[in-house]
């Protein structure tokens, strides 16, 4: 199509680098752009109440692996997935619009029961589902879906708000939707050896859950709402709380620092992470999938949130030269890397 | 994962069957969600502007052949395609967010050329693009657009306002991008039978421009609003007329008759219909991806419209009883048939 002599691949550009290289040319030129590119959600609108956009694509072989995601579950974590980008805004997800591609290896009942778990989830977080279309593909299922959501103006929460001094803070607890991605897949390595091995998933009800059904954290915003605490920065965690660190760091123009000691994982990812000889800590921070909500607020905010029963305080901000480090266990600092995502080559 | 005694084949439904075997029982909840799945585009907003949001995927081998579609003209359609339901509802396209999903056999240049066309559409049309996502895939190049336009809830046109002696009209002319695709398919084949023959594309660069890059009509919405012309209903063509024509009546819950007299066609897609051996209005009936958009009008309107040059009066609205019928040149009557895209089987 075009020269193609210097062939550059995508991976030495990494996700983000290409994301970057894409899109720092733009300039948002419509009066109704208030936010572009470059946090969970744009933000659009003229008047004081503001339209969230958000979309995700979820892609077979690439996202989820149908033979341990059922499609049921899957239509509801691809709904999830997106709505928790209109809640990392501070906003109220109302609506989405769906795309499927499919090849012809899925039935009408195959393509129905994604709709059940996309229906489900559509009416436990109070949304419609106002639009999509369908297409078939030449292989395998790709779900596209676009989030629309709605936030005063003055409550919207960006990436780029965190200020010196300010608390980390993080809902839920992480590395858990990870570690049941691992225990599916070794299962299926088991099953795949042997078709008469039972899987062996005893004890992990809550990893597995958390990988095959997360769900999106509206009720700490409407919590955290409720108690008159506005966070000065927020993002979901969807590539791992490294990552997310890189994200609000980078935004905001600061550093941070995050303790392993408050950093909040649950005993059964604990368990597992021993099983398969993980650090646990490392999952949390390198996992992804939990879509917790990650974020920072003013220190006079410290009593009511250090209240909260959801929320766990795992850090501080910091200068930005100081960089972004986890304090260990043991009192050591080590500095951050941010992973993404690598699904490249 | 589930009893498939009795598996149905997608085909067994169609597409449109299919969609609406998946959406009958949705029920609005929202109180912002004004209009959802049944419309070029969904309507929402509490606020007298309304938002217009439309979503499309465009999947290789299925929407594109990358043998014949440069993937910056491909960008561009994807774009165009998007907006195009925008303008089908009477509104300004505003934003677009683009996921895209690729395999490693695209290069950093491959994507970035592909943006390149996303980036000129946005600029010809005044739009921003405000966010997106981008994945690798197992296989090809999927690319899924959602557009956000906005429009005064008085000045919405849905598909649902026809009325018995209405004039229909459409933008434009029809049946040259199929035939454009007939083209580049033909020559695919001959090049693939000889490599060293050059593809035989002399005098067909308007059938061509067509099928490569189509344009949203946002022109037209312009004209009738400033002659004063409100449609009382509105469709992109984007299968065909006689698909188009369908959605009209079934909406509006009435007939319609077309004349192939009436029926613009542009010479070059007569002359590469001949070639092919296909009936010209064939191709404007069933051909699809014209993008010009069929509206009915209130005959008052009638002697401001007939003095438009890009619109054609092509037909009138009867009672749902009389059918949706083609008049032919010798004055025979025959049933239209809504083909819709068979992807599937």
């Amino acid at each position: 199509m075009f020269e193609d002599t210097q062939r550059k691949e995508i991976e030495e550009l990494g996700e983000f680098g290409l994301i970057k290289n894409l899109t720092e040319s733009l300039q948002n030129k419509v009066p109704s752009t208030i936010f572009g590119v470059g946090d969970d959600a744009a933000v659009l609108g003229e008047g004081t109440k503001k339209t969230l956009i958000s979309t995700d694509m979820l892609v077979e072989g690439v996202h989820f692996d149908l033979s341990f995601h059922p499609l049921k579950h899957l239509g509801y974590k691809a709904v999830v997935v997106n709505l928790s980008d209109i809640v990392a805004m501070n906003g109220t997800p109302e609506q989405i619009v769906v795309s499927l591609a499919f090849s012809s290896r899925f039935s009408v009942q195959a393509i129905q029961e994604l709709y059940e778990g996309i229906r489900l989830a559509c009416e436990f977080y109070q949304v419609d589902l106002v639009g999509g279309d369908i297409s078939s593909n030449r292989q395998g299922l790709a779900i596209s879906i676009t989030a629309v959501g709605t936030s005063e103006e003055e409550e919207i929460v960006y990436r780029k708000g965190a200020k010196e001094n300010d608390l980390l803070c993080v809902s839920g607890d992480l590395g858990a939707a990870y570690m049941g991605l691992q225990l599916l897949e070794r299962e299926k390595q088991v099953f795949l050896a042997n078709p008469e091995m039972q899987p062996d998933l005893d004890g992990f009800d809550y990893i597995l859950q958390r990988q095959l059904k997360p769900e999106a954290r509206l009720d700490i915003i409407k919590e955290l709402k409720k108690a008159g605490v506005r966070p000065t920065s927020m993002i979901d965690v969807s590539d791992g709380l490294a990552s997310e660190i890189f994200h609000l760091c980078d935004a905001s123009n600061v550093g941070m620092a995050v303790y392993e000691l408050k950093t909040p994982i649950d005993p059964a990812t604990v368990t597992a992470a021993e099983q398969f000889n993980l650090d646990p800590m490392t999952c949390a921070l390198n996992g992804g999938e939990d879509y917790e909500l990650l974020f920072t607020i003013d220190q006079k905010d410290f009593e009511t949130v250090r209240k909260m029963e959801s929320v766990s305080i795992i850090g501080h901000v910091t200068q930005k030269e100081a960089g972004k480090v986890v304090v260990t266990k043991n009192d050591n600092q080590f500095d951050l890397k941010a992973q993404g995502w690598k699904h490249f080559g």
